[in-house]
């Protein structure tokens, strides 16, 4: 919300979303799309999806559609994810092990550059094929390896300090899975609770007629 | 997106975020918040908040704020969640066994109703105090206990087959974090997939100047 630059964040997280059904489509043998298929595939409006390319440049021609390489190489580059660049992991459970395993299965752009964890019987240890480092060295290892991202998977006591060394070492971009609310004026922060996710599906879950819509102060 | 009802998803979505602001504020003793410290702390603007709330009542009162008890009972009881409503978790590793510890630490308003997992190995075992059921037994138990809601853990390969069975079980919303999208015409998906959450963190992690504004096809 505090990102300075101007595209809306909320562009940006529509972003993948596009390129994982550009991809599908790349895999399948599709060479263009048209603005209503990609549409359907994304389930956003062919008019929300013009809108937010534009902030990027002119895509797709009128009456043709998208070329599915073409839109995809694009949405790398924009993401910065081309150059696959180096994520941090901080904390070893069973999220940040779950998240390690998923990154390496799915070739997604990015790369693990680092794994640390508070725990010294993990850290020194490896993890899905990561060596582990203690969380004393934060800050130096994410310098001298020029890390500018991280996901912050340790329990919410802890979030505070790790972010703090994060930030030290230079990180500009965190997923913070912790349910701690991180902030901080020159880095962008992407507080991704399961708790909240969980509750604002809980809505969707209510008995039929249950709408949410009823006065809850009658 | 092809929800039914009238509520925009992204209201419903920042709902769960005023609460855990005013569940703190509770705790913190505070019984009544003006609409700029309420926006200072979740970040989302007065008139946003104040928009969002409009499709459920009248809450707070011009010059004195919003009532911090009042309101966050009303928010519990518009997701449902005052009733503390039952969760399925399918898929009991590393990810799913994460999400059942932070639900049973954290006192989000959900239960977990039911634990199933595909491998024999771990179903009928236990984790994290659950009993971890069969992935075929899925269907039948989910109807018995009526269960609405559900999380889906398992790999992509599994993902389809577990979430029909969900359905077939008369289960209203999912959140899926297998990296396949779900969908469904009268059931409520949220496909939440960690790779795409972590390549738009990727674009607010390059270098200074690489704004993602340069033409990508100049």
């Amino acid at each position: 919300m505090r990102e300075p630059r101007r595209i809306p964040p909320a562009t940006i997280a529509r972003l993948p979303l596009y390129l994982r059904e550009l991809e599908e489509l790349g895999e399948a043998g599709q060479d263009v799309v048209s603005s209503r298929v990609l549409s359907e595939l994304t389930q956003f409006s062919s008019e929300q999806i013009r809108k937010d390319l534009a902030y990027f440049g002119a895509f797709g021609r009128r009456g043709i559609g998208y070329s599915v390489g073409h839109l995809a190489a694009a949405i790398r580059r924009i993401l910065g994810i081309a150059e696959e660049p180096e994520l941090a992991l901080v904390g070893a459970g069973r999220l940040g092990t779950a998240l390690l395993r998923y990154l390496g299965r799915r070739h997604a752009g990015l790369s693990v550059g680092a794994v640390f964890d508070s725990d010294p019987g993990k850290s020194m240890g490896q993890v899905e094929g990561h060596r582990v480092l203690p969380a004393s060295a934060i800050a130096e290892e994410v310098r001298q390896r020029k890390i500018r991202l991280a996901a912050i998977t340790v329990p919410a006591t802890a979030a505070q300090e790790v972010f703090a060394a994060l930030v030290e070492g230079g990180v500009q971009a965190v997923l913070n899975f912790a349910p701690v609310k991180l902030k901080h004026p020159s880095v962008f922060v992407h507080n991704l609770d399961l708790a909240t996710e969980l509750q604002a599906l809980a809505y969707y879950g209510q008995a039929k007629g249950g709408t949410g819509r009823e006065r809850p102060d009658a």
